[in-house]
């Protein structure tokens, strides 16, 4: 690449020509990442056309928009015809109302129809991902006949193995693989060949809940009908990893008390990042409020012990891990579809089973440690301890049972995640930490 | 299926292996997990053999334990060579060693030494996730060759579409779709009509990078090469989804300082659950006692004004949620690739601005709400959203450099999330606070 940045700047195009075309269009588009606004499109108009469609639709939105903005109508509807549909739809779906209008108004009669069907499909619909580049062959074709069709169609229009076998109405009605069709007779009718069994979707069906179909069937496409079971499109599984990605990347957000962002963080705005942070950091300082009320309430307490709040931050902070583990394996668990509401119970044993040997492993260290280096008597010791425990333990439950319970509400599980939970769990370890000093330690209380 | 379960009990057996090959392997796989032991076997012995190793590679370890020690060596030794050689292995790495024993001995000298070369590459590398069931195509081949061979070689051996085209020493030269290949002239050199500029990996790759270059490149199969750069095997892109998955699950686990296990959480002993999460939350309940001393260094100014406890929590919980924001969204970026440690100064920069408007939002409110609702004197509210304020700020700048940090010291960013920057952010809060209020609040502190 190098190379071609040299020969760019003597302007020596027909030798990077040459060069380029032995480069994989993902790297020619972050080469052009790297150019100049001039120098970028020199390069891209110079690209043979069958490339330039494919690196166009590898670059980021600004080099887009720089290049649509410096092409003519008719290099734009090469690209815009030749790009596959979904790849088309996201660049009009980030473009200014300009650009978008020059698109639309350079892009063939079909293609126009279709961007505007697209866009009209719910934001993480299966109709929102699929892509309309498949082979569909009618049921009354013979093997020799699909094989004609097909090549006849461009053998580039999809890259899946799989074709899609469709009656006059154009309903779905049985697939069959590229390599079987080649090696069969030609003279074999097509529905006498194909396979009837399918797993397919519709266009309103939601993206996390087609992922879950390829996950269980290792799917590699899947075909999508509308309502009326029409075939309209066919989703790939290099769709379903940006997917997966997409799902993925929303519930760390969720988890760690973010609203949900596309943004890449690089990308995002400083307000943007500001915005998605604050209203979640602003209800959890204000439920934060009654664990404050609870020390107010033992404020004698610790005004004749002060050196239990020493320990305060102890509790809370491993009463909030202990916590936060289990919300998350049980988060990931349902995300995975691996836990459903009908486990609860065997998720409430198990976590009360864990919940008792970890509490019991910590609150022993944690007696013999603050006996022996913090020289504390050992009656505040068995307080402190006995609170570490019954904390660890409730914790270990509240943080499994809640999403479980979300789940069951028709809610987003992964809320229920570390923030919220270390917020519940430290009300709850200041309550059984102050109650058990107060009884213990003989203290009496003001209330 | 309840049809077949019903047939089952009534012992039709004729009838079920009828209904049965209607289905998809995955649902008969699933069926199978409800059934008893014997009518499990009596099931999975009366299927088609073609289905039968497919729905074998589908079913719980468990259930392929009682079903290799229900079955005859013949058809043990049958669905071996039949599975795909990555199920099988994986079969063998789960087995106990009787079983393995058992498995090796019946399955063909090919299969077998496949199978022990299998066991011998790293885990999590692309030599542990790839298959060896791809069409290798000799440089010597035309196009008419190429095709006699591929249908000779049995169209079932991949189901993706790219050939590999192989030199006499095995070395990968380049590769050619079965679709364009079909519509070639017969005649033609392999050599002539295949693609040179192929992304491949080695054995010894880790799986996540492999992934990294599927999502850049947007593949869906990509060769793997030994350390001669022979071709040895090929990764498709559906055991892709499943390292994604895997990852992703690793990352979550580590981010709630949890030890990293493959196991599902139902599925996983009680025992080995404690053994994951006591390690961390023993380290992090000691770091919590360096908290600890700083709030007895303080004792006297908590005797003097006993209201300062009660505000405790909200600093260490808001900070900490400030903090695991940043960390989680960097965390996630650099496992994305998006972010690397050449951006330090540009997320230094970032968080400095997002968390000074998020912390004046909410030490604002915070003031407002302690003066008007708790009946605090305007200067300890005034201490109070100070030290919040410097806490977000601090919460949000060490929780976007420490993963990476991490990255740069190549360890991983995962580790530095919400619980360590808790412990990390909930010292320096404390300090901050104690130190503001002994300055402001004029309190004579002891030290």
């Amino acid at each position: 690449m190098e190379q071609i940045l040299e020969l760019l700047n003597n302007n020596k195009m027909a030798e990077i020509r040459k060069l380029i075309t032995e480069e994989n269009p993902v790297d020619i588009a972050e080469f052009c990442e790297e150019l100049s606004r001039e120098q970028c499109l020199k390069l891209f108009r110079i690209l043979p056309k069958d490339i330039s469609a494919d690196v166009f639709s590898y670059l980021s939105i600004e080099k887009q928009q720089e290049i649509i903005e410096g092409i003519t109508d008719s290099e734009l509807k090469f690209i815009i015809d030749e790009m596959y549909l979904d790849d088309a739809v996201d660049v009009v779906e980030e473009m200014p109302a300009n650009l978008v209008d020059r698109i639309l108004r350079n892009s063939s009669v079909s293609t126009r129809k279709l961007i505007n069907q697209f866009l009209n499909y719910p934001e993480n619909s299966a109709g929102s991902v699929m892509t309309v580049e498949y082979i569909a062959l009618k049921n009354s074709f013979t093997v020799g006949e699909a094989l004609e069709y097909i090549k006849k169609s461009g053998i580039d229009s999809a890259s899946y193995d799989t074709c899609y076998v469709i009656d006059p109405k154009r309903m779905l009605i049985g697939n069959i693989s590229f390599k079987s069709l080649v090696f069969y007779d030609d003279v074999l009718e097509i529905v006498d060949v194909m396979e009837t069994n399918i797993v397919s979707t519709t266009t309103t069906t939601d993206q996390e809940n087609v992922a879950e179909l390829f996950r269980k069937y290792d799917l590699t496409s899947m075909p999508v009908v509308d309502t009326e079971e029409r075939l309209v499109g066919i989703i790939t599984i290099d769709d379903i990893v940006d997917v997966i990605d997409q799902e993925n990347t929303e519930d760390f957000q969720k988890m760690a008390a973010i609203s949900p962002s596309d943004e890449e963080y690089l990308k995002e705005s400083v307000f943007s990042l500001a915005k998605h942070r604050i209203l979640w950091l602003l209800i959890l300082m204000i439920s934060a409020t009654f664990t404050g009320h609870i020390i107010r309430r033992y404020e004698d307490v610790l005004q004749s012990v002060v050196v239990l709040a020493a320990f305060i931050p102890m509790l809370m902070d491993t009463g909030g891990n202990a916590g936060s583990q289990s919300a998350t394996l049980i988060i990931r668990g349902i995300a995975l579809g691996e836990i459903s509401l009908k486990d609860i119970w065997k998720i409430i044993w198990k976590e009360f089973r864990v919940s008792f040997l970890v509490g019991l492993a910590l609150s022993l260290i944690n007696f013999g440690r603050i006996v022996v280096f913090e020289r504390v008597n050992a009656q505040v010791a068995m307080v402190v301890s006995a609170s570490l425990f019954i904390t660890v333990v409730l914790a270990k439950v509240v943080g499994g049972v809640l999403p479980v319970v979300a789940k069951g509400c028709k809610m987003d599980p992964a809320i229920m995640a570390s923030p919220l939970i270390t917020t519940i769990v430290d009300a709850g370890a200041l309550t059984v930490y102050f109650g058990l000093s107060t009884y213990f330690l003989h203290i009496p209380v003001n209330v």
